[in-house]
């Protein structure tokens, strides 16, 4: 075989390595998977990867966070070459599906092994990266494998982090065995590609294959706490109230009307509390947490100004008092223009439906754009589903990506 | 001393039974007393009323399911004669003020103790009752020995009746040694009164001092729940939204919005939870409880059937599931004209502010309505506050409302 031989993807071996690793950490009763950062079960999971890796004969390399990274060498590589780097994380929410990560991190694989299977080496070396702790369960914040590699978050740092159990990520780190010592950003990435399912429901809804995602939201995350008087429901008439539950609710109302006349900005409220929490009592407090994003800054920044002088004539008008908390606060990430344009011919000369989109959800790739060039591919989610173990994509699908991933990343090294 | 002597309310002895009875179960780490019906504190307290019965020499009866009775006799009166009943309540909630309930059985005692030391006999019999689980904290439902006495809950049902802590009531009564044996209802009144702290903030507010309770509201309790759909914050675009969370809300804002449009009706959510209650996950589902309240049976109605036809709308709109569980339902009681005239005319007399009113509450007085002409007197509530230890009302005001009774309860048997 020589340079001409065509690059196959072998769909069913990715497909067959994806199914293994969503056994480890198999839920019997709630079903699903649980391969929370750090835990045996993800040690496991590094595990398997790692020897499929060294099935791959690629470099393995750990860093210090426990990033895990396996190249295969152009012929030209004396080691200081930038690779392009494929990526994305295998560690899981409680009972997740099988895709979410997992799927980029294994079709990097595939298309590496579509080299080995046409016994030839890319012009340039090819990295496979699976980063640490995308997830956040134990420790937060998420996506930190990635975000230390980037220089956002210091090393020390985040090894000291402390998890929901009480627990030191550098303990659990080294506990099982993934304390690397490659420094977190020495491979600097050439570009880097993710390939990954949607997460969210505009691909199937709209019968379209391949999501080109050029950009990512901003999110502003905030904790909003309402101040009134608890009083009896049956002899406090409405002019006298200062109900906090109804002031709550009111600015749950608001959100809605922001995010439809925007027509860009998600406006979500997805935890509420009332106190006392009796029929009978008018709410004396109401604590809620806003999620606003957009994937532009002016208007994630208007978005955020309207809601606060909404707050301000709220308070005033019920006679309670409103404070908030800045939970999360990420500006958008627009990513590669080059890229995205690469992946959208290939979708073209596949013949694949496609659209330019925005990732709602977060993911590595926003962190590694801080330092590479970057993009992202989707595959739809059929209904939408993530973070639960009825998230799937059809087999076909999941294919039909890895083949774009694979047409974009040859036509890279081959073009420049 | 004869039939002119003047009858002299003794106030200051009525603030010191206040006190001495609000004593009774007094919780020093949280403020104010806890006597729970039947339970060992309110065996003292019940203890302590029957003893100030005693030392009026009244006849003391206890019914089967524990309301007490002290009477006393007319001089014509063989015990066939239907007596003026005062009454309220002396069992309490948890950590509750010292006046809800108790005032107007000790101010009964007040009136009487004023023919008392007049050396009078009243021209009809007097009886001043303290009626059994007016709180409903440990067995439901509340204003339980009104109802039983009313005939609107079968005795044997009451105490058959299980609490929260799983203890039957018929077996908690007769553990206190309160199981008497006069049948409920054998005592019918003559006309009925009970002076009442108001519970709420309309007598304060309008600096009034006497408020003149001609009806009380009828109640409509209601559990919705809102079936959506859970999904990703950050992926699921607006117009894609199933959010059980931001129906709930909407519909809350419409309560208000008919509260206002109607000017009658109350309208509480007092309990809201959503799940998952996560901030990154629109809401699956939202459960919450909904107060509606209006003096006028036809206004609740239309309040319940506005609710009723905006949920179906929503519903549709939003693709949610929204059901409805009723939980309580009480028409409105209205009181008898001719005792409200009589309350106004004896607060004109002495120069008091007065103002007729609804009552928002409940109280033992609406059961009693059904076998009796019935009416209310209200005293200001600092604040509006009651079912608390923070509840009060300025000893003067305790004493002018006393004042009233005792005109209205003379004169009616005077001028009969």
């Amino acid at each position: 075989m020589n340079a001409s031989t065509p690059l196959q993807l072998n769909g069913a071996l990715l497909l067959q390595q994806i199914r293994a690793l969503g056994q480890v950490g198999a839920d019997a009763t709630h079903g699903g998977r649980t391969r929370i950062a750090l835990s045996d079960a993800e040690k496991a999971g590094r595990d398997l990867l790692v020897g499929w890796m060294r099935e791959l004969d690629l470099d393995v390399q750990v860093d210090r966070i426990g990033n895990i990274f396996g190249t295969l060498r152009a012929a030209a590589d004396s080691g200081e070459q930038r690779p392009l780097m494929m990526g994305s994380h295998i560690d899981t929410v409680t009972n997740a599906g099988a895709l979410d990560g997992c799927y980029g991190v294994l079709a990097g694989l595939a298309v590496i092994r579509a080299y080995r299977d046409a016994g030839r080496l890319p012009e340039r070396s090819i990295t496979v990266g699976a980063f640490t702790n995308e997830e956040g369960v134990r420790y937060q914040p998420d996506m930190m494998g990635s975000l230390v590699y980037a220089g956002g978050l210091p090393l020390q740092q985040a090894l000291d982090t402390l998890g929901t159990d009480g627990t030191r990520l550098g303990d659990e780190l080294a506990r099982i065995g993934y304390a690397g010592t490659l420094e977190p950003g020495a491979i600097v990435p050439h570009e880097y590609l993710e390939l990954h399912i949607e997460q969210g429901p505009i691909l199937e809804a709209e019968n379209t294959l391949i999501g080109v995602v050029e950009n990512l939201q901003g999110i502003s995350w905030q904790q909003v706490e309402v101040k009134g008087h608890a009083n009896h429901a049956g002899t406090t008439p409405t002019h006298l109230r200062h109900d906090a539950g109804f002031v709550a609710s009111a600015i749950v109302a608001e959100l809605r009307a922001m995010a439809v006349d925007s027509g860009t900005t998600l406006a979500t409220v997805g935890c509420m509390q009332f106190e006392p929490n009796v029929i009978n009592v008018i709410p004396r407090k109401a604590t809620f947490t806003v999620d606003l994003r957009d994937p532009d800054e002016t208007c994630l920044a208007y978005a955020e100004n309207r809601l606060s002088q909404y707050l301000e004539a709220l308070a005033e008008r019920e006679g309670v008092t409103i404070t908030t908390e800045r939970l999360v606060r990420f500006e958008p990430v627009i990513f590669d223009a080059e890229l995205a344009d690469a992946i959208e011919a290939s979708a073209q000369r596949f013949g694949f439906s496609h659209r330019r989109m925005t990732s709602g959800a977060g993911h590595d790739a926003q962190m590694i754009a801080r330092i590479a060039p970057a993009a992202m591919i989707f595959v739809p989610s059929q209904g939408g589903i993530s973070h639960n173990p009825r998230e799937h994509t059809d087999d076909e699908q999941l294919i039909q990506g890895a083949q774009v991933l694979l047409d974009v990343v040859s036509r890279r090294l081959t073009h420049p």
